[in-house]
């Protein structure tokens, strides 16, 4: 591990980060106020909610207990409202980089936008990992990000009149883009090629129409075929000169690039976490079934992206690892508490913080109610 | 353990047996049925729901995951509507009893209705235990359970002219016993005494004062004490006579007694559970965190009756527990199976099982749906 950083003194101090916003960091936020710790709350998407409702808003979902049937987006909206009187604060946008222990115990986790915390804990609930353009395996393709290549066409495209522009992907992002580039106008590159490995495209039909009207007019054209190197100018800081494609019918293609769009889409995976020198095994990381935490102490990972003997990914283990992982955190944050495992039914306490009237008291003896009051499994 | 025993021919075969259909039981049969598993269910109370609906119909509950806030019953109807197509078999009304392993590894199980079953697997829910009448500790006493000791006042009194009964306790259900048999007639016992340690009740006012009023014109009497032996007329088969009390100011009282009602309210037990043989710890059956599995194998106990490191008494851990007990038993029943886990959101095969309309495909090609379709966390 590097060295111990410096926060810069803007950093957030908080008692609990949760890293991902869906179903389950969001119940992992709602365990957290129970044990009155608030949390910030981390995401790479612009809104709460992840996988679940990114991909299922309105797909049912039937195994969660008590909902018979819910909707994605109907589940993440409940779970939201459930944890909305501990107030979380929300990062969007942004993806965590770096993590760090300072020397006393406390982690130092920074985004990609330049937020820093200083955290007593930290609850990793990115499932599969953050939804990440998928890129292509092209020695030295690193170098080039953010300049040659790009994973999405700008909002305000550089001067592209001369140059000739590289557009890999067979789905609606990868067509539009080609087909937004190749209108008339002042900044049309030299050239517009598409490369797919096939002449067949998983895209609107009507956007698939309009890219073959483009290809007959000349305006764009298609290659087949499957990208094997960059050719670059010079030595390696040099820019990149053309894309070669693998030989088909034994001959090779070098196209002439002067902008690579990879356009391939996005695919979930652990990003920087996996760097962060925790225990994984086969991209999961590794936790006990006690408290769900890592090999890293303080850092809890809950939902699917942790593993543990019987680990099944489904959301209903998330909310459970999430309870435990509440009750660690509390012996962090506040270790001198001692208190009996206390009950959302009957506790002053907890309707206190949910910010609920107090129940109404139970009726008056019932001969079997003072034994079992508490004890109501709730 | 016993000889295994010969099942009778009537014994129910089943593949899972659900001892407890309290929320914890219904949602095991759910998760069962999920794997294609049909179970039979035996409870106590005469009806589902276990200490939620009985001691907590209508008090809200607000941790379990996506509501934020519902009531006992209400989660109980919930989760009997999520089981309901997998038509689980009531046994209400019926305390288990005897578990005993047979040569095929099949566990026997009785109750005390009479009921048996062979079962492939064993799922303890039985939550805080069997809702059990608190007795008293008096050497002998169980000698004399059913006939001279009873825990409540038959529908049907027995002949009680000329007899003496002392009834124990001080809620509703020993005062209103007491009131009830002071009544004139012709079967009004020689004497009712109520006992109690001390001269107050927890019962409904209007109860007090009509015990009072009896009380001041002699229709019944109260006497302040603890018992501390039955009085037995001869060989310990003799029939019972008498009730010593605790000596209170220097002198011991005897009460003589041929029918002794012990009305001193219900306590959950774990009852012949804790006879099985099971590995216990403080009276809570030991698993594992991989399958919920108790030392017994093929018998599992899941939700507030278990306990493992880190363990926590919440419905929610339950259902996470059931789930994974669930699939452990599916490896028992279909040890040739092999199936990836499958999401209710997209398998039809489950949706099959739901009996629910299979889900509208998703709409074609946003570029990253394929890829997260097996793995929506649901």
């Amino acid at each position: 591990m590097a060295p111990s950083p410096t926060p810069h003194a803007q950093a957030i101090a908080t008692d609990a980060l949760v890293i991902g916003a869906g179903p389950v960091g969001l119940f992992q936020v709602f365990e957290l106020g129970l044990q009155e710790i608030a949390a910030h709350m981390v995401d790479p998407l612009p809104h709460a909610g992840g996988q679940c409702a990114e991909l299922y808003p309105d797909k049912p979902i039937y195994d969660i207990p008590g909902l018979p049937v819910v909707g994605g987006l109907e589940l993440v909206q409940r779970l939201q409202q459930q944890s909305a009187p501990f107030k979380p604060t929300l990062h969007l946008g942004q993806l965590v980089s770096a993590l760090q222990r300072l020397p006393d115990g406390r982690w130092h986790v920074e985004t990609n936008a330049g937020t820093e915390f200083v955290a007593r804990t930290v609850f990793i609930a990115a499932g599969a990992g953050a939804f990440l353009p998928r890129s292509v395996k092209l020695d030295g393709i690193d170098r080039h990000l953010g300049r040659q290549v790009l994973h999405q066409l700008p909002d305000a495209p550089p001067a592209l009149a001369g140059l000739h522009v590289v557009v890999l992907g067979d789905e609606d992002p990868a067509l539009d883009a080609a087909i937004a580039l190749a209108a008339p106008g002042p900044q049309r590159p030299a050239s517009v090629t598409l490369v797919h490995r096939r002449d067949s495209f998983r895209a609107a039909a009507d956007t698939v129409a309009r890219l073959q009207a483009l290809r007959d007019s000349g305006a764009l054209r298609f290659v087949a075929g499957q990208p094997m190197a960059l050719v670059e100018g010079g030595p390696p800081t040099a820019p990149l000169q053309a894309l070669d494609l693998l030989p088909v019918d034994g001959a090779s293609q070098r196209l002439p690039t002067d902008l690579l769009l990879v356009l391939m889409g996005v695919s979930p995976r652990l990003g920087p976490i996996a760097d962060w020198g925790m225990a994984l095994h086969r991209r999961q990381v590794e936790v006990d079934t006690q408290a769900f935490q890592t090999s890293l102490p303080g850092v809890f990972a809950v939902g699917d992206i942790n593993t543990y003997p019987g680990k099944k990914k489904l959301l209903l283990c998330g909310f459970h690892e999430a309870t435990l992982a509440a009750f660690a955190a509390a012996a962090i944050v506040f270790p001198e508490r001692r208190m009996p495992l206390q009950y959302t039914t009957t506790s002053t306490r907890l309707h206190a913080l949910l910010g609920v009237a107090p129940a109404v008291d139970p009726p008056p003896g019932p001969p079997h109610s003072a034994g079992a009051a508490d004890d109501n499994g709730a």
